[in-house]
Parts: structure tokens; sequence; C-alpha cells
């Protein structure tokens, strides 16, 4: 007998060609053009909900899955009874995956199921993790959903070749290692491709915005189509099962923002399973069914088989030759970069929450919440978020949701900074630092910076202030510094001072000025031979004033490196080969040799105790910063990129690209979510024999955090603020897309060419960023881009207030005991219940990383806090909905396995937990202050 | 207190754009084009009684109301369990009120209320007639509604002048007195106009197809619009409220094929009422709730005013200055000629039904029933259905579908001509005459003519036959005659004779062949001078060979009577006046002056004793014949039109014209529904001043049977045999459209031109019919063309057996013991139950048009048939739903009013009836058969 599953499901962006709210309500309906998209004109999921809980009550047989708990929850909290109904994945949204943070991941699905589990309790814990929609498949996800207690995994999209080859080999249903250094099965997850993407198969969609002929089973019409309706069903089950392993099948009958009217799905479907099984009586081995995902799994986890393990991703994803998923991994930089600050942000707002206990929320500045960036960060990681694949007005919402989130949590931390520091200044918050503007250091002769550092190590940060006078005196430093300043804003200097903060704690500096006027520092016209500091040095080529080489002074070795800008052509679609061209999903160049973007031969340096740069201007819309600070291990690379011009008709995709003399032959190296590394090579797929189409696109992969190209002595490491793509495609080269230009939409949905400007920049975005470069003997390299990459996403939160701290104010504070060692990052300290805490910590090394810092560590978690006693504790799942000792998943024996499990090392004692390479660890902790 | 009535509806075309059963279903969703029509992409009807049950179940305060039974009655037989709702109108569609026959109008409301009693007892009886949307409204059909016991009567469209002359006089509710010959109140209805045509206000419209936002109500989303939703709803009503005269008001919330997913709509309604109802605690004076029309229609009456009273009708229908809605009085008239012939079909099966007993529907030739033809027919007489308004494909259905129905009545027919006649020879039907083909008449040398007689009194019918012999004898007829054959077909002869049939009852003739070869009648080349018989004399002009008087010799009075062919050439939409195109809908010519179709010239004459013929062509396309029987009081006018060249690219309206020496001053007269007549005048509607901007088609009017123009001596009637549209643009002239042949859509939804081509018409269909001439004085015309008009809706039924008739075959009958009385004619004679039959009687002549017959008139109807006895008689309204002496309508006072309320002549005895002018008594008789 073959089972055939049904699963009725919907599929509703949170947020994509309309605003969150709007696809709630269903509100703006779209414009005839977009009719004809999935989404369909109304795309209210207020109705689908309504719908489908009106459907379900009638037929305790029909099945209907779940997802995207925001919007579960915008209707739940408008029913006026309670009702019951079954849920997969739970997390708030269906997070991206090439573009997302794993901290903001893991926070996420951390709401979604929360929420789901103090609603419904265990019965509403989702057991299958259900990703159908993003455009491609990161290993870290799956290693969080393994963490997570998820059974299985199941998800739509991948590459063209790759499906292809999986159905021939019955492959589509697989076990994913998805980590290098945990121990199997921790993250182990079971993983099944759909049959049809996540659409129902060709001819049984029943849904209003489809076209398929409904099952007419009056024999007094004219139309009466049961006959055929059971006849090609059969036809495709039988073809569907041909490429399974199991006699179990599904289907999904659904898509996007279906089931709004249920009854039109159900109605057909009953039919369709009534008549159907009907011809078992004549002998047919065909059983339809309603069902879940989580029943399909069970059914094939009866089947009791081997199942083939794959330890690498799914990236890129290509649906066609030169349809390459590539360009969104770039798509709407600002977006992404606000997103990553926007993470920072909440890390801290969450911390000081805790730390300035119930005053924070309820304080001196009034009420604030940490809630509402929550719930705005958990949105922006939906898959068409931070992705960049939604439209402008969308991309505007999310924004907007994440600075209403982030004045809330203003709130929050000078609530709590007052609280701890006994200070009741008025606190001021310059969110616009990133372009030089802060009215309150600009207008002021005096006044104090609170450095707040959310790691649990003490840190270095290099303090950059928008000034008007010349001279400075920044206590507890004793010199200032400052230079010229230019671009944007109008003050005419830039302070410049290296702030030290203590762990999860904050120090003060008093700032006067000694001396208006202009800078004391010179600024030179032409680059500097070299520019460097006791740990690195940067030299230039006196030819062309570029970079030409990185030197770690420390190791003593040098690479050659230049530093260059090109733009691809962006494909507009016209061309024999495809008619695809570049757009917000897709990165499609008409040639693989890009333009450079010349020199303008404009350079001027800068060289001070603090800092030394040298600025360097690449035609009239590029230009950046090589930046070395006093104490830095990294060379900063600053890059400003817009408006990229469109009057000649050309989208362009601008790339920085870093050619070295390392030997990488052909292989380099991205973070996953900005945790475990994957190599890549060039032309090359792990688990089946690539035919390249795309030679640049089809070799882009997301960076999330870094990248990295090496060979035996030298290993290259850039660490990015953002997530980007990136690749390499000459040997010793890496380069990295900063901004995309476009002037064509690429057919996939969105319906608008990525064309981004706004009131600001009217003639095209302009948008800033860092890259930070680091050069080191790989088995050393870890030691210094894991700690660079953390420092970049919980950067310090600066605050302002004028004049000098009052009397009384405690002007430094700590939250921890002492730093975590360097291999433990304090992933999440929130506030969980009343007396409770939710920590998160993580050992940040993978292994074989780094010689030092691979090996397990433990942390004491009774000598973890300054302020807390901890006076219970309790491990829970990564996911924090269950405890960990509940926590039991299936076992999948995979097809091709010598490995013997291994436990983790077992703790010492009962507060002092150990952790291994890459390992996270979850615990509600009962405090109370000391 | 003002009080707002909103009326949740839906509007399901019984056919339109897509065939009945694909409405019902849902199934052949439409085009992109036609996405952006009204009636969705969907247009599931069983989804949307799903739905609005479903929801309806949810909320005891929720109305809904529902109007075609023929989807419902589907609907009803899938159900699982009983369910109530209610009902407005009840009919099996909502009919056309321009085009339909007023006996099919009456079968169609009988058959979809006598279901809903069936189904629901009383309680399901609709109370208020519903017609939003008929492109204009017949008298008769007021008439009719108020003898079905309707309260009142609410519809949607009417002239634009009209509309907004009624809303500045708050005159939008009337009292239409509905007949000039039945006693007040009997005809008169309640009448209302719709606030917004029968859609939702602007702003609040909120069905799946919609694009208005919902009321978003949750204070903590982005778009909350509640104050705004409240605002401007709260300012609608009270514009509103200033067109009408009452404090309560209706708002009908839906339109097309809306409430497919009803939780939409409920959901945001549920919301609009209790926020706005919130305000009165704020001092509003607005309250709002659901109804229904019938609740509305209560409000109105206890408010007990006095109301205007109309007595003409609401057509023509325009929606602005250049768009007429006279074209479809004329589209499509081979569906209109189909439509009229079916209904004579349908009256013959149901009359030999009864006649026949219970053998007709199972007897010798299988199982026949009449249901299925009263359904076609029913479904046929939906506004965009024998309107010609629907598309092609559709309309092919609704042929198709009368076909069938007309396949189950032959064997009905079959089985009881056998029983009656007692002859069990296979019977042939050649519904193929009309193109004078029949393969047994043109094979067979000896055959048997059965003639059937519908009508309640012995008719005189000229039977025509396509053969190939020369010379026949005919029995009873002592000589037969033949002529030449022309046009289509493959016998080479017509055989011609005079049938005479009893009452209710067949004749059977035997014709034998007596001579091979060319036919006797000498063809002759040229119109003659004259043809004549007893009655009539028509000349011709000897200069041009056309018509050129026409004499009644029994009364000696003669008249100058011209007849030529023209087209208009149909607007395109390219002007500047307007963008209007002809279409299926709007008549809209070029130009006001037609073009001349000129006389080739060729004509020839045929002359025998049965039948005198001209045949003259009019160009490649156009011919006619005039044509007189031997024992014809009328001159028969053959005209055969098409293919309409369109090669020019221009679209063709092809119209007859008659021009005559009546001094007709701008007045002619048109019938409703084929009963009583209107007066017309041009340029003029009687309850406004017209500012006339269309001087043909807007003065255009339905002809349903029958048109004239009178002076004080002559008038000329015209009987025609399907509905057309009509007028008389210059004095002493009538002219009727024939034919259209049109390339453009009319844009009011049917999304295709009005150009009409099929597998036997591949060039473009032609159409050929017939119109009846009649010359008398005025006081005796009605004599003429009522019986003339009722001979032509109620033909003979020919079907044929080979070789004589089998001996012992009964070669005569009479289901009546006796004719009817010229005055009264047998409306209806069907089966009801096993035992009981339904009789319509009605008295077929209007007060004072004629001295003669316009006078009351008693049947004894014991003494009515000879085969069934009388054992019990109830008399019930005019649909058969409820006993007359029950029917208690609202009483409705006009304002104006001196005519004193008199009762209709009392009948002498139980079974003895007595019928006033234009009266329809409808009884339900208990039989027994003698």
């Amino acid at each position: 007998m073959l089972n055939v599953h049904l699963v009725p499901h919907t599929h509703d962006d949170v947020g994509w060609l309309k605003t969150v709210d709007q696809y709630y309500y269903g509100g703006e309906s779209l414009s005839l053009l977009s009719v004809l998209s999935l989404s369909g004109p109304h795309a209210g999921v207020q109705y689908i909900l309504d719908s489908v809980v009106e459907q379900l009550l009638q037929n305790p047989e029909r099945r209907f899955i779940y997802v995207e708990t925001v919007f579960f929850h915008y209707w739940w909290r408008n029913q006026p009874a309670a009702m019951q109904t079954s849920f997969v994945n739970g997390g708030w949204c269906m997070s991206d995956e090439a573009t997302t943070h794993y901290s903001a991941v893991i926070d996420q699905m951390t709401l979604g199921l929360r929420f789901l589990n103090d609603t419904f309790g265990p019965c509403g814990r989702p057991r299958v993790a259900w990703h159908i929609d993003p455009f491609g498949h990161a290993r870290e996800h799956a290693s969080m959903f393994a963490q997570m207690g998820y059974d299985g995994f199941f998800f739509g999209r991948l590459d063209y070749q790759d499906r292809d080859h999986r159905r021939i080999n019955r492959d589509q249903e697989l076990l994913w290692r998805a980590s290098e250094s945990l121990e199997p099965p921790m993250a182990d997850l079971f993983t099944g491709i759909l049959p049809n993407g996540y659409n129902p198969p060709e001819g049984f969609c029943w849904d209003q915005s489809c076209d398929d002929p409904p099952i007419m089973d009056d024999p007094n019409l004219e139309d009466y189509n049961v006959d055929d309706v059971v006849k090609r069903f059969t036809k495709i089950a039988h073809s569907q099962a041909l490429m399974y392993k199991t006699n179990d099948i599904i289907m999904t009958m659904g898509s996007d923002f279906q089931y709004e009217n249920a009854n039109l799905w159900y109605k057909n479907l009953d039919k369709l399973i009534r008549y159907v099984n009907a011809q078992q009586a004549n002998g047919s081995q065909l059983n339809v069914l309603y069902s879940t995902p989580s029943c399909y799994l069970q059914e094939l986890h009866r089947a009791n088989l081997t199942w083939s393990l794959k330890t690498d991703d799914f990236f890129p994803y290509a649906d066609d030759a030169h349809n390459f998923w590539t360009g969104f991994y770039s798509s709407r930089p600002a977006l992404k970069r606000y997103e990553r600050v926007s993470n920072g942000h909440l890390q801290t707002c969450n911390q000081l929450e805790v730390l300035g206990g119930p005053w924070s929320r309820e304080g001196l500045f009034g009420a604030g919440d940490s809630e509402t960036l929550r719930r705005a960060m958990a949105v922006a990681q939906h898959h068409d978020a931070v992705s960049g694949t939604e439209k402008q007005h969308v991309a505007n919402d999310y924004a907007r949701m994440l600075a209403v989130g982030w004045q809330h949590c203003q709130v929050v931390v000078s609530n709590s900074l007052a609280a701890l520091s006994g200070s009741s200044a008025d606190r001021v918050y310059c969110d616009h630092l990133n372009i030089s503007a802060c009215p309150l250091t600009e207008a002021n002769k005096k006044f104090s910076v609170n450095v707040y550092n959310p790691l649990a190590r003490p840190v270095l940060w290099p303090v950059r202030l928008p000034v008007n006078g010349c001279a400075y005196t920044v206590v507890p430093v004793s010199k200032a510094t400052q230079q010229v300043r230019k671009d944007r804003g109008y003050a005419v200097n830039e302070l410049v001072f290296q702030a030290r903060a203590p762990p999860l704690g904050y120090t003060t500096y008093f700032v006067s000025m000694i001396q208006n006027g202009p800078p004391e520092a010179s600024v030179r016209h032409g680059p500097p031979a070299s520019i460097q500091n006791q740990f690195v040095k940067a030299t230039f080529d006196p030819a062309t004033g570029l970079l030409d080489s990185l030197t770690n002074l420390e190791t003593e070795q040098t690479i050659r490196l230049k530093q260059t800008f090109y733009w691809y052509n962006a494909s507009d679609g016209i061309s024999s080969v495809s008619e695809q061209p570049s757009g917000a999903y897709i990165f499609r160049p008409n040639s693989s040799t890009p333009f450079l973007i010349p020199s303008s031969g404009r350079a001027e340096s800068i060289q001070t105790p603090e800092v030394q740069e040298v600025r360097q201007q690449f035609g009239p819309w590029v230009s950046s910063v090589l930046r070395l600070y006093r104490d830095s291990r990294a060379l900063e690379l600053e890059w400003t990129v817009g408006p990229v011009p469109i009057e000649d008709s050309l989208g362009k995709e601008v790339v920085v690209r870093l050619d070295s003399s390392i030997r990488s032959s052909g292989l380099f190296y991205t973070d996953s979510n900005g945790r475990e590394v994957l190599q890549r090579k060039k032309d090359f797929r792990p688990t089946w024999n690539l035919r390249q189409t795309e030679p640049v696109a089809g070799n882009y992969y997301p960076i999330n955090s870094r990248a990295f190209i090496k060979d035996d002595e030298d290993q290259l490491t850039l660490v990015t603020d953002r997530s980007q793509g990136g690749s390499s495609i000459h040997n010793g080269s890496l380069e990295v897309m900063l901004h995309r230009r476009l002037l064509y939409d690429d057919v996939r949905g969105v319906g608008e060419p990525l064309n981004e400007t706004s009131d600001v920049f009217p003639l095209g975005l302009v948008v800033r960023g860092r890259l930070l470069l680091s050069l080191a003997p790989p088995m050393l390299a870890a030691d210094a881009h894991r700690p660079l990459a953390q420092e970049n996403v919980l950067q310090p939160l600066l605050s302002f207030t004028e004049g000098a701290p009052p009397p009384g104010t405690l002007l430094e504070f700590s939250g921890l005991q002492a730093a975590l060692p360097p291999a433990v990052h304090l992933l999440t300290l929130s506030q969980w219940d009343q007396d409770s805490l939710l920590v998160r910590l993580e050992h940040q090394f993978q292994t074989r990383e780094s010689k030092k810092h691979s090996v397990p560590v433990t942390v004491n978690l009774q000598k973890l806090f300054s302020t807390l006693k901890v006076v219970g504790m309790s491990e829970l799942n990564l996911s924090a909905n269950q405890w960990l000792e509940e926590m039991k998943r299936l076992d999948w024996r995979p097809n091709l396995d010598g490995q013997p499990l291994r436990k983790p090392p077992r703790d010492p004692s009962a507060l002092e937990v150990t952790l291994s390479p890459m390992q996270i660890r979850t615990f509600v902790l009962r405090v109370v202050r000391r």
C-alpha cells in the first residue's frame, strides 16, 4: 500500500510585497500585475486563520499546519475563546538562512516557541522544522534546529541540478550532519526535500487563487470529472513514489497565502480522499490521508531505513542554469547593516534590563521594554526581510519597526544606566554617528560619554565623535586626538580616542574642549609609503598609491595585497542564452569580467597617535579609508559606495576585491550564519558533479561575518559588519559584493527593480561599511577573527550626557565578577520571568581551528554575575522551550558512519558547566540580587 | 434615529461569462482580463453557499439573502443535513425583463418557489422581489410579482436621468400600478430603487474581490483606521438619507459572486456595526443593523407614508447619455427564437404529460420527463441568457440544455401520443423544419403527420414539408400543393398544406406522393402586381417591385406600406462625444441615418391555391418573402439576414422598416413581456423631462410579441416570433431590429464582441424569422393580434411516422370538451402532483382594446377536459406557492388616487370561474381519468 500524506498548509511571508500588518489584515490590495503573483490579491492572514479554524472544526480528520507565529499571535489575541490547532516550525517567522546571524535566529525562534509554549503547553511544541521557501539552506540552521529538538526538517528550494540528481537516486530524504564540531547526533537533522517545492501537484491546486478545476462529482451536471481526477492523481502519486524511498509520500496542498477560504481546499480534498481511496475496492494500492509533516516523519522513521549523510550545505541555490539566487546575499546593504546593529542593541537592552533590575522597565525615564525590539528583530529575520527581497515600502516598514523598538529600548537603557550609575542626567543616544552627526558633542564643550560593552570580556574600542573644537581632554584617557572631518555632518572635526570598557559593563569618559579652531593633525596629500602600529603594517605602491602589502609584525609574515573596486554589469535579461535579469534575488552579471573603478589618484592621509588613515577616491561615487588604530590587530577598510550611477542604463553590482599572494588553490572559506566555517571550492559542489553555468554568480556564497583564503603559511581573514555575498574567483583573491543598483525586476515575485532611493538619498542610496582584514598563520587566525567578529556584532553602546558626570556618579561598572574565558561568549542574557534569567553560553571556537582555544572550557555560573546570586538553574534546549533532559529526538541512522557516538564532557558540578567547541548551552537561572 | 439596514447579498448570474455548471462549481476560471470583471476569478457558487451558511451559524444576528434558486438547489441536494436560511425573489433565476415572455417567467418563478415551498414550507416563501441587475424593468414583471404575492420589489438599474431626478425628489421608493386592466391593488407593487445599484457604498466593499481596506481595529498595529471608517460611513449614511423619505435606509453589502469567503464580509460588518453604533454613546443618531429587504420593507410600511404612483415602465435603460442598453433587445436573435420555440415545446410537453397519463413518463418509448426542459427553460430566462448578453460558449450551453430538455420531452410526447392514438409506430420530430430539412419526409413516398395543437381553440396552420416529389395527396385534405424550394436542405420541393387541429389535441394527416419530378407550380420572375386572398391584399410597386400597399378586404381599408431593410453602422467607440461602442448590451449607431440595403431587383413569385409568395433579394445577404396563406388574415414577412459582412470593419445592426401612410404622430405601442401594451412616444418619457441624447437608440423599446402604430382609422400591427427591439423613428414608420453583428465589446463585462459564428455558419450567423402584419381598425385590431400572437407562441407540434397510420389508430383527439371562449387562453396545463394538475386560465385581452372581448368571461372547469374529471379545486396565487385566500399583501397608499377599489366579479359557482380582462387565475385541480 502506498500512503500519500496530504499536508494542507499556507505560506505567509512576514512582509514582502506588503508590510506585516498589511498582510495580517489584508489591507492595501495589490495592483493588477501583482494579482498574478503567488500572494494573491488579498493575502489577509486573519482570514486564513479564521477560515481554516472554521474548517477544522467541521471534520476532525482534517489537518492543517501553520508556520509564522507572528501572524498567529496577532490573530490569537483577538480570539474570544481558546481553540486548539497544530504547528510546525514555530519561529516568530520563517527566517532567511543566507543573511541571518545565528544570534538573531535563536532569538526569533525562542520568541515564537515561547509563545506557543505559554499558550498551549507541550502539545503546541512543533516537532518539525519547515523552511519551505528560503532561498538555499544553511548548515548552521540545521545545526540550530537539531539543538532545538526538532525531529526533522523539510524544505522546498535547492539547486536544480542537485534536485534532479537526488530524484534519480531517491536521495531526497537524508541525514544532515550539520556541525563539524558538535558530537553526533547533537547536530544531526533528518532533512526532507518536498516534491513540488511547496506547491500541490500540478492540477490539484484548489485555493481561490488557483485555476485548477474543482472535483465535480454530481453526475447530473455536465462537467462530471471524478474519473479524470482520480486517474490523474493516481498517476502523479505513483510517479512521485519512484523518487522517494518509502511507501509514504508527502504532498503539500497549499502555497503562498492560501486557505483564505479554506472551504475550497477542504471540500475538494475530502472528495479526493474519498474517491481515490474508493478505488481500493477495485484493487488500488493507493491510500490518501490528511496528514502533517510530523505524522509523515513518524512513518519515515518507522520504515527503519538508513539515510545518506550530508555534511555541506545547500548554497548557492539556482533554479536554472542562469538563475543563481546569489544576489540577495548583498541586496539592501543598508537594511542588512541596520538589522545587524539592531541585534547588538537588543542584546545590550536585554542585558541592561537584567542588570538594572525592575527599574529598567519602569524607571526615571518612564516605561520602556525590550519586547518591541525583540519582536521587530524577529520579524526582520524573515526570508523577505533581512534578505533584501521585499518591496521598498516594506523595507521601510521593517526599518521603522526596528527604530520604534530601539526607542523603547533606549528608555530601558537610560533607566538601567541611571539605576546602575546613580546619575539622573538626561542621556542622549547619537544614532547617527555612522554619518558623523551628534548634536550634543558638536554643541557642547564639555560632555560625558558612557561606553557600555555587551561582551563578557573587556574591550578596547575606538570612539569617534564629531566635534567643533580642535583639542580635547578625555578623562580617564590622558590626551585626546582629533582629525579633519569629511563627508557628512556639520562638525568640522572628529574626536578619536580609544575607550576601554569592562565586561558586561561601562566606563564613563569626560570630554572637555581645550582648544577651538582647526585641527592639529596634519592632513597630507597623497598616500604615505606605509602605515603601521605595533601589530600591523600596510604598505602602499608609490606608483599607484594603492595598498601593496600587509604584514603581521608579531608573526613576521607579509603578503602582497591589492585592493580594488569593480562593478559587474547586471544582466538586463536581453540575451540569447537566458532572459534572466539581475534583481533582488538573482545575481547574473552580463560578463564574468567586471569593470574596474579606477582610482582618481586623489588620496590623503592622516597620522595621529590614535589612528592612521589613508583616504582614497575611486571615481565620483566610491571611496575608501584604510585605517589602523593604535591598538588594533586588524586593518580596517571603510568603504563608501553610492549613489551608484544609472544614467548609462546599466545596472551595477559593486564589489571590492582583495588580491593577495596567498596560494589559495581555488579554495575559500565562508561562515554559516556567523558560526561555523565551510570550505568552498570554485566550480565545485561536494555532493554532485557540477555543471557550472555561471562562472561568477555560481561561485558566490553568503558571508555572514567572515570569509578567508589561506595557504600553508598565511590566512587572510575578512570580518564583515553585515551579511554580504562574496567569492574567490581567482587564486589569492577574495571579493565581497558591497552594493547593488539594478534596473529590472528579476521575476521572482517582488515586482520591483532593486533601485534604492530615499528622501535623504534621492539620487540613489549611499552605503558605508567596514571590512576588517587580518593576516595570521592559519592555526592562529581564529584566535583573532572569532573575538573580532563578536566585537563587531556586539559593539559598545555609547550614550552621552551634557557636562561632567554629577558628583556621586558611579563611573565604571561591570556586571560580571570576572571576564569569561576567551573561548566563551555570553550569547544571551535576558530577563525570562520575574525572578529568572535566560542565559546562553557559547564556545565560540570550532574544533581544530585554534591550538589554544579549540578545547573544552568550564564556567562557573555561580561566579558569573557581580550583582546577582544564582539560586536555581535548569538547562534547556537551544530554543528554551523544553527542559534539556526531556528533549528526546527521533534517532536516524546514516548509511555510512564509522564515528562512534561520544558524550560531551561531563560538568564538574551542578553550577560548573563545560562547553565543547561550538557548543551553546541554554539555562534558566533563578536569581536574587546581591 | 436614522436606521441603516445593511443587507448582505450576492449576485450570481445563472450563466454569463461561464456556464451555469461552471459557475456552480467554480470551474473554468477566467482569463486575466476577466479577473477584473465583477464576477471575479473564481465565481464558485457552491463555495459562496458553504461559506455563508457557515458564517450565519456563527452569529444569529447576521442576515443574508439569496436569490437564484437553481444554484441553491444544486447545493441543497448535496447537503448532509437541513439548514435554514432566508430567501428573496425565489425564482429559479433572476429573469431578464426586456426579452422574456410572461409565460416562461411565470413558469420559472413557479419552479423556484415550489422548490422553496417543498423544502422549507411557508417560512421559506420570499416576500420581496429582487431584480437588482436586469437592464431596465418591465411593467408586466411588476404585475406578475404583485399577483405572486410579493410585498415589494427592489432593483438597481434605471435610466440615469430618471435616477437623478428621483434622488433630488426623494422619489426612489414608489408604488407601481403595473396594469391598466387589473383592478388595484391587484397589480400594485411597492418598488424601491437601491442606493448604489446593488453595490456597497464606496469604500465599504469587503469581499475578497474588492480592494477596500478592512477595518483595522487593533490599536497596536500601524494601520488602525476605526475612526476613519466610522467617519466615512457616517457621512455616507447621512448623505443617502437625504435621498430617501424615511429614517430607514438600505445598503446592499455585496455584489456579483461575492461571499465566496463570507468571513471577510461578516467580520468587517460586525465591526462596522459595533463601532458605528458605539458612537450613539456620544450622541450619534445613527444605528446600523443587519437586515433583509423584507425587514427594511416592514419599516417603510410602518412609516405609514403615501408614495408616488407610477404607471409606465423603466425602459429603456441608459447608464449615461450615449449608453442605451437597447441593443440586447435584439442580441442573439437565433437564441431568442430557440428560447421562444422551446417554451412552446415545454407547454406541449406539459399538456401531453397530463393527457397521456402516467404512460407519458414511463411508456412505450422509455422514460421521459418534462422537468429537464422546465429547468432548462427556467435557466434560459436569466438576464444574461435569453437577453443575449452572455459569452458565446455560454450561449451554446443554454442552447444545449434546451436541446437536452426537448429530447427528454420528445419521449414524453411519443409515449403520450402512442397512448392517446393507440399507435406504437416510431415517431420522428423534424426539428430542422425551419431550414427545410426532414429526412423522413424527403425519403418517404408515404408518411403520416400528427399535428398537435396546444391552444385551447382549434387552429388552422400551414404545414410546410421538404419533399422530393411534385404532387401529393394529403388526407384528410383533398389536394396537396407544392412549390419550388430554395435556400437550405437537399429536397427539391416543399409540400404546403393547411392543417386544422382541434383544441388541445391532434389531427393526423396521411401524405402520399402521386407524382415525381419538378413542381407543378410555376415560378414567375419579378413580382406580381399584387397577391391576395379573401381577407388581405398586398400590392407591389411596378417600378421598384417592392411592397406598396396593404388592404384589409373585410374592413375595406388600405394603407400605403413600404418594406425596406437598413443597417445602422455600429459605433466603434472612436468618437469625441463618447467612447461607447455598440455591443451585446448597448445599441449606439454611429449615425441616426441608417444605410439602405438596396433591392437587387431579383424577385420571383409563386402562386398556388394554398399560398402566394413574393421572394425578393436585397444585396447578397438579406432576402425576404412576403407570403399569404389561403385562410390567413395576416401578411407574413419572412426575413433572412446573414452572414452580415464585416470585411469593411463596420459593425452592422440590421433593421426592417415598414413605412406606412398611418398618421402615427410620434406614438407607437409595444407589449410588455407579451401581455399588456404600453404607449411609447418618441423622445419622451412619462415621468420626467427627457433630454434626448441618442435619437435612435434612445427611442428603442423591447417588443416581446407585438408592436403597432395607429391613427383613428388604421392600426398596423406587427406580431413577432421572438423578442426584438424596435421603434418608430418616423411618423407612420415601424422598425424592428433583426440581427446584429458587432466588432467591439461594449465594456459591460461580457468581454466579447457580439460576433456570432458557428461550425454551421463559419462566415457569420444567418438568421431567419417571421413578422406577421395585420391591418385593422384600432378597435378590432386586438381581436386579430391577440390570437395571432398566441398561435405564434404555441405553434402546433408536428410529428411524423413512416407510411400510413396503422389500422385502429385514433386519428384525431381533443383533450377539451369544447374550445374555450376566444378571450380565454389556457396558459398552463401541467402535472402538479400525482393526482393533481396545475391549470392557469388567462383572459388574453386588455380592457378597452376590443369591443367584443374586453369583458369578463366565465369558464366552467368541470366542463373543461374531455378525459379528466375534476374532483377538487383550489385557487392559488400566480406563482402557485400560496393559497389565494391566504395571500395577504402589505397595503401601500399612493399619493394621488381617486380610483375606488373594485373587487373583480364573483364566480357564479365553485367550478365556474370568471376572468376579467388580463386576469390570470391559477388552480390546482384534483382529477381522475374518465
